[in-house]
């Protein structure tokens, strides 16, 4: 298994930030799930063309940690790594860094799995080659 | 084709707030979108089901006047009410009024079209029913 | 400290569902806050007011657990429950059920605290009282 | 008054899309506000800023038509064009266009107006200026 990181940079949206000023706490999962689709993309796994052929990657449990908060005008960075928890769930460590301070604003575990039409898990053959030969 | 009007209430979640502290403009649309679909169950049209089946409803303009604001904690009331506008496309006259006072927010024209898996422009016979007898 | 549990009855909307037909992994912790503020609201702390106030009630971390999930048309309810975690922060246990079948939806662990205009740590009078004598 | 037309690249996010597997109608009002907003900024009129000093830009009216949609992976540039519309309104001409085939997806007219604290029209210095001397 590849144990590059995945990096991409977004800017804060006006809509995104809240009456407190700041980017809504819910907004993070958004940037987290972009970028972990962006990712699969880089990997040649198109989360749309999963879909499609009933193939669903489902998150099973989500842990944010919140250090810090973007508001408007900010850059950000958010990256990705994935590993293997178990035979049959993966891990996404994801951060997301202020730019161009590099401050650590958000650091989360996603859990996730994959699924078939009738809901059984299920390892596409272009995930398991991302995990290597078993 | 009938004329009734129908209604449904919410109240404004305090994520839907912007920095203006006010509910954000696109979020109307979202508020909008929720009633004319709980108006298309009442009259047994579900988005979802005529999804599935390649049928598509699709917006194909709105026109938004703004009248005033809605803020956290207020309770609002949405109505819609369906009118013919020519063989192929049905519109939607919208408004939502604060409550209890009553206070006109935002007033809205949706106009819509219904299109098959072809993309094609398609009525399903429960719209056909809703105009009356052509 | 109270014990009650806070419960808050919504329906999902359809915009509200991605691409796979089922409510987007993100929209839950908007339910999930909706429903907290609700149930400061209910023992009198308002956040919008606290926000006036330069009082920022901010979530530390956050855990969910997906444990199914909800499609169009659902109906749902989210519970809360306060509970005391350190001097400076609270936690509210939450989970989502679906109506009226009460299926689990998604369990979490939301840990927040309470800073002052100057960013530093403040638990207002309003949340010393719903924690009791210190 | 400026003539020039301004114009802003972004992708399509997958949780942008909805259960037709096209981008949620609401959300193109997301892309032509943050496009406004990146326009504004680029004007030297910073929306955060502007709200921080008690101005408030509101939208009166929007008029959005629906020519196409964008769906998961698509990558579109809106453009807007600002022009004087009455005494105290102004009017932002903008579209969305999908790349790289340039296909028009979405054209709209969006009527603001600027409010002082107060809740009375006031132009700030930095609009006067935009729209040359009166």
């Amino acid at each position: 298994m590849e144990e590059f990181t995945f990096k991409h940079e977004m800017d804060v949206r006006d809509y995104e930030c809240d009456m407190q000023g700041i980017v809504n706490n819910s907004v993070y999962q958004n940037y987290l799930e972009h970028t972990r689709h962006q990712y699969l993309k880089a990997i040649n796994l198109d989360f749309a063309d999963l879909t499609a052929r009933g193939i669903n990657l489902v998150v099973k449990r989500i842990e944010i940690d919140y250090q810090s908060s973007l508001k408007s005008g900010d850059k950000f960075v958010v990256d990705v790594k994935m590993e293997r928890i178990s035979p049959l769930r993966f891990g996404f460590r994801q951060n997301i860094y202020r730019l161009p301070d590099q401050k650590l604003i958000v650091s989360a575990l996603v859990i996730g799995t994959s699924i078939n039409e009738k809901g059984r898990p299920f390892l596409p053959d272009e995930l398991v080659k991302v995990f290597g030969i078993e």
